[in-house]
């Protein structure tokens, strides 16, 4: 066993996700071998954001101001809004460098089992910014999950009486994909959504 | 990209050892939606095991105290000192549980080619410990390889003119090893270090 400090932090680290007892251990020795150029900056960086970052209270977005950083960029389209389900989806998409547009994260995805529902999920709050920012565009970017369709659906309903274009992610084969290897209902959907060439 | 703090802190995370920017992302994330339960305490505790921890001068052992919990334990065996390269090797006896004497950390292994000797290794130290704490064997548990060997030998070496006595670790087949899988090397040692049935 380590000094029952370095224990604790070891415990702390391998609970996070993908870590175990020894990657943790691992990751404590590097940092206690370079204690002023990497634990302590570290430790400052974390306690810094942990203090600083906050919800935008415009898209869900965490960032150290509010509106965040996306919100109020003047180069981003404000007619245009992607819905996500997590903020780990609006990094994925920001990271595809194609959507130039702004962003709503629902945090969820509607569970009557697990009591969320439309307001959990800010959607009355979406409803009121596609009407106050003159939204041309909604783009649901759900997961392809029962749950993530489920709720793209009534995010459809609830903005039905608005003018405004309401899309969704295009299903099929990803990139790369072989065709042995994917599962009957991305095959069906492919098949369905065919385009002509 | 996420938020540009946010980024700074996924970049840090990245290059510890183990990780790359998707599981540092995971992990930053996570961190991120429990703030007060999660982040901070983790960011206090490394602040302070990097303010506190220091090298033990009698072992080389890291701890928040010096000398170390392990070197002032009473319920240890002070006339028993074993020799590991690195710290992590002391973690890897002390989960072993079946050590109940004292360490003493070398720090890496003799090495010419980068300048390591036996000072920088703290050879002259072990031989004033073994004179002063009125040892009685020293353990050399360095790796079984050939700097760790070469290490070893340099450090009987040294110890030789003392009333004490210098034992290693047994070396050959590891438990569950199959013949099939061991390299000649292992094989060789075993063989040659076979025991009495």
């Amino acid at each position: 066993m380590a000094s029952r400090d370095i224990d604790d932090l070891i415990k702390r680290m391998s609970k996070l996700p993908g870590l175990g007892p020894r990657s943790a251990r691992r990751i404590v020795l590097h940092m206690l071998r370079n204690k002023e150029g990497l634990m302590q900056p570290m430790a400052m960086a974390m306690q810094e954001l942990a203090a600083k970052v906050r919800a935008c209270h415009l898209c869900g977005n965490l960032d150290t101001r509010d509106p965040c950083q996306i919100c109020t960029d003047p180069r981003r389209d404000s007619k245009q809004i992607c819905v996500v389900e997590e903020l780990a989806d609006l990094w994925a998409v920001e990271r595809s460098n194609m959507y130039r547009g702004q962003y709503h994260v629902l945090g969820g995805t509607l569970s009557a089992l697990q009591g969320v529902g439309p307001a959990e999920l800010r959607i009355p709050e979406l409803a009121r910014r596609v009407a106050e920012q003159e939204v041309r565009e909604v783009v649901l970017a759900t997961n392809a999950t029962v749950e993530g369709q489920t709720t793209a659906h009534v995010i459809t309903q609830a903005l039905e009486t608005l003018p405004i274009t309401v899309s969704r992610l295009a299903q099929g084969i990803p990139m790369g994909g072989e065709l042995d290897y994917m599962d009957d209902g991305t095959l069906v959907t492919a098949f369905k959504a065919r385009t002509m060439m």
